[in-house]
C-alpha cells in the first residue's frame, strides 16, 4: 500500500477502507509515514471529512496500534470522559459512588495542560497518592474496591499521540472525526466496554455551539454502535465553573464535601447524573431513575465517601483526608474579592477564570511544570446571583500576596454583572446515544 | 507572522494576503517552516483554492525567494514553455528563428525526469556543447545572438524547489494556482519579462481536458496581468508526438530538417505558430499575422539555420552538425518496424510511446541517471494515415538488438488501427490571454 492513494481518496472526498485506515494508523504509530504526509492527509480529512464507518476504523486502528488492555476487573470496565471544563470534578464524587453501586471504574486520566491539572493532578493533592502503577496493581485495585484512578500509560494508542500532536501545529484539530476517534481510541486501548462522555459546550468549550456538541457527541456514540461498546454522551454547559472550587486540592475537598452531604449544586447534580449514565452503560442498572435511587442511597448513606477513602487507602494515600479535609495541602495567603458593584451575575469567562488559575500555579503552562496543588480560588456566587458592592464573592488561596493581587484583577475581569435580574447558567443540554438525541 | 494563522485562513477558504504568502515563500525556501505545515496549507490549498489575485503574488514572492536576474540582453527577454510532450522539441526551431526576427530568447531548461531529456540534454548531443555557463556569458550570448539555451540555476525560485518536491508527495501536484505559480516563479526568477507558453491537453498530459488546460492558461495569463508581464497560452493537443522524431540526437536533426527547409508538417507548424506568439509578446511584431510573415522569411531565407548555428558556435557546440546531421551521435542498432495490419492509424498512446524512448535510454527514470543521446525512433505514420499490412510505419534507433525489440513491442501496443477512415489529431485548440480566450 502506498500513502499517496490514501491521500489522492480522500482528496477526492472518497471514504477510506479500513485496510487503508490500519495502513494510514500503523504509519502513524511507527513513524513509517513521514509527518509531512500524514499532514497533508489530515488536513484532506478535515476539509472533506470521514463517514461514521470510516470515524469507527480509525478509532480501532489507532486503539490497536500499540498495547491494548483487556482488564479482568470483575464487570464491565467503565470509564467517564470529559472533554473538558473549569472547576469539574465530577470524576472524584461519580468514580467511589459508582463503585459503591456495583460498577467498576478504571478512569486513566492523562495529565496535559489546562487551567487546572487533570484528575490524577488533583489526586496527587492527598499525600501518598500514587497514580502510576502497573497495571496488574490497578486491575487489582479495581476489582477489590471497584474504581481506581490512574495516569494514563504513554504506550497506549501511539498512532494517536503522533496524530493528535502533529494536529495541533497543523490546523486540524477543529475536526469532530479526528476529535472523537483521538478520544475514543485511548479509551478502547485501555480497555473501557462502556463509556459515559461529558461533551462541554459554550465559549472556550472544544465546542463552542450546542449544534457542534451534539454533533461530536453522536459521532462518539456512533464509533460505539460500530465498535459493539456502549457509549453514552451526554452534552453540557460550560458557562460558568460547575463546582465552586477550583484548584487541586480544592477540589478534592469539595469533591469530599459532596459526598460527605455536606455540599449540593449543580456539581453534585451533574455527577449524580452522569454516574446514573455509566450504571446503566455498563449494564448495572436498568435505567437512568433506577440509577439515580442506587447512587443517592450510596451519597446519603456515606458509603461513597467509605468507597473513596478506601480507593485512596489501595492507591497508597491518607485516606484521612476524607474525615478530615483540613489534611490536604493549604496556601499561606487567603484573600476575599469583593463584588465591585450592585447587581445580578450575568457572565462569567471560564476561560479567563481558568487561566487565573493556571497564572496562580494550578495549571501547567508548558508540559513537565511543576503543579501547585495548594492555590485556586472559592467562588461564592453563581450565574443569576444577586450582591452589593463590597460583598464578599469569591475568596482566593494563593501562594503570595502579589499572585492573589494578579488573580484579584482576572477574575474581576472575568465576571459581568448587570443590574437586571438574569437567568441561572443551563447544566445539562442533550442525552445522545447511537439511537438519538433527547433533549434535556 | 504565525503559519498556524495562514492554514487556518486557507482552511476556512479565505483569501491569503501579500504579507502572508512572503512569509510562506520565504518560509519554504529558508526551511524555517517545518515540512509538516507546509504540507497541511498546501492540502488545504489544493481544496480551497486561491484567487487570481493570491496566485500572482505566490508567483511574484516564490520568484523573489532568492536570486532573481535582470539581464540586460538588449531587448524584452522572452522565453517559452511547455508542459511537456513527446517529441515536441519547439524550442530548438523557435529560439533561433524568433532571435533571427530581432527576439532575444533566454530559454532556461530544467533536465527532470521524462521520456526523454529536456532541451539542454537534447542540445547536449551535440559535440562540445556547454549548457552550464555562468551568468554573465549567457547573458552575452544571448545579447550578441539573439538566443542561448542553458540549465536552469539550482539558486532560482529556492521556495518552488521546496514546495515542488513536497507536492509530489503530499497529493497536491493537481492544483492549477500552485502548477501556475511553480510554472511562472521560475521563468520570473530567470527574468523574462515576456513569456509564451505551451498548455498541452490531452491524455497523459498535466491537464488531461480542454477544460482544465484552458483554466490553467488563463490562470497563468491572468497572473502574468497581475505582474506586469506579458504572458500569452497556447493550449495545444498531445495526441501524437508533434514532430516524428523521438530521441535527443534525433529531435536534434529533425530541428535542423526544418531550419533547413527539409521537413515540414506539425512541429513546423506549431514551432512558427508559437514563434509568432513570441515576437508579438515582445512587442518585436505588432501582429501574429506579421510575426508569422518574418518567420517564415527567416526560414526560408535560411537565417534561422544561421542563427542556430551561431548559438551553437557561442556555447562552445560543433556547429557543423547545422550542415551535417550525420556528426551527431548514431545508434549501432537500426531496424524498421512494420504495420501488423491493414488500416486507419486511429490512436496514439503517447505515454506508453514515451516510456518506450525512456526505457531505450533516451530520459531519465531517476535524477542523475546518465541519457544515451544516440537512441529513440522515428515514426513514419501520423494519425489519419492509411497502411497495408508490412509497411514500414517506425525506424528504431537502439543500443541493443534486445532494446530494439522491447522497444518495438512497446511501440505496436501503443498504436490502434481502425478499418475506417479516421482524422489527423487536432494542433491547435485555443490562443489564452488576460484579455480572455480565443478557440483556434
Amino acid at each position: 500500500m502506498e500513502i499517496l492513494s490514501l491521500i489522492e481518496a480522500k482528496k477526492q472526498g472518497k471514504a477510506l477502507t479500513r485496510e487503508q485506515i490500519r495502513y494510514f494508523a500503523k504509519g502513524a504509530a511507527d513513524n513509517s509515514i513521514p509527518d509531512y504526509q500524514l499532514a497533508a492527509l489530515l488536513m484532506a480529512i478535515r476539509l472533506k471529512g470521514m463517514d461514521a464507518r470510516e470515524t469507527a476504523d480509525l478509532t480501532m486502528e489507532m486503539a490497536a496500534s500499540g498495547h491494548m488492555l483487556s482488564p479482568d476487573v470483575g464487570g464491565v470496565p467503565v470509564d467517564k470522559h470529559s472533554t473538558g471544563g473549569v472547576g469539574d470534578t465530577t470524576t472524584l464524587i461519580l468514580a467511589p459512588l459508582v463503585a459503591a453501586c456495583g460498577g467498576k471504574v478504571l478512569k486513566m486520566s492523562g495529565r496535559g495542560l489546562g487551567h487546572t491539572g487533570g484528575t490524577v493532578d488533583k489526586m496527587e493533592s492527598i499525600a501518598g497518592m500514587k497514580v502510576e502503577l502497573p497495571e496488574d496493581e490497578f486491575v487489582d485495585i479495581v476489582r477489590r474496591t471497584g474504581c481506581a484512578v490512574v495516569g494514563q500509560s504513554a504506550h497506549l494508542a501511539p498512532a494517536d499521540k503522533t496524530l493528535y500532536a502533529l494536529r495541533d501545529v497543523t490546523g486540524t484539530v477543529d475536526s469532530i472525526p479526528l476529535i472523537a476517534s483521538s478520544i475514543l481510541s485511548k479509551k478502547f486501548a485501555a480497555g473501557a466496554h462502556a463509556i459515559v462522555l461529558d461533551v462541554k459546550c459554550g465559549t472556550g468549550a472544544l465546542m463552542p455551539t450546542l449544534d457542534s456538541a451534539i454533533e461530536l457527541a453522536k459521532t462518539m456514540a456512533d464509533i460505539g454502535a460500530h465498535a459493539g461498546r456502549r457509549i453514552i454522551a451526554v452534552v453540557s454547559g460550560m458557562d460558568e465553573p460547575l463546582g465552586s472550587h477550583v484548584g487541586n486540592a480544592l477540589e478534592v475537598k469539595e469533591a469530599i464535601d459532596v459526598l460527605a452531604g455536606r455540599t449540593s449544586g449543580p456539581l453534585k447534580d451533574v455527577a449524580l447524573y452522569l454516574g446514573s449514565q455509566m450504571l446503566v452503560a455498563a449494564g448495572v442498572q436498568p435505567d437512568e431513575k433506577a440509577a439515580l435511587t442506587a447512587l443517592e442511597e450510596a451519597l446519603n448513606s456515606g458509603r461513597g465517601l467509605e468507597k473513596l477513602k478506601e480507593m485512596i487507602i489501595a492507591q497508597g494515600g491518607d485516606g484521612r483526608v476524607c474525615d478530615d479535609t483540613g489534611l490536604l495541602p493549604a496556601a499561606p495567603v487567603i484573600r476575599k474579592v469583593s463584588a465591585p458593584c450592585d447587581g445580578y451575575l450575568e457572565k462569567v469567562d471560564g476561560v479567563a477564570l481558568g487561566l487565573a488559575a493556571q497564572q496562580m500555579g494550578a495549571g501547567r503552562i508548558r508540559k513537565g511544570d511543576a503543579i501547585d496543588p495548594a492555590v485556586g480560588f472559592v467562588m461564592e456566587i453563581r450565574m443569576g446571583d444577586h450582591v452589593q458592592a463590597g460583598d464578599p464573592i469569591c475568596t482566593l488561596h494563593a501562594r503570595t500576596e502579589e499572585s492573589a493581587l494578579q488573580a484579584e484583577a482576572r477574575i474581576l475581569n472575568a465576571l459581568t454583572f448587570s443590574p437586571a435580574p438574569t437567568a441561572p447558567a443551563r447544566l445539562l443540554h442533550a442525552l445522545v446515544t447511537a439511537q438519538g438525541v433527547e433533549h434535556l
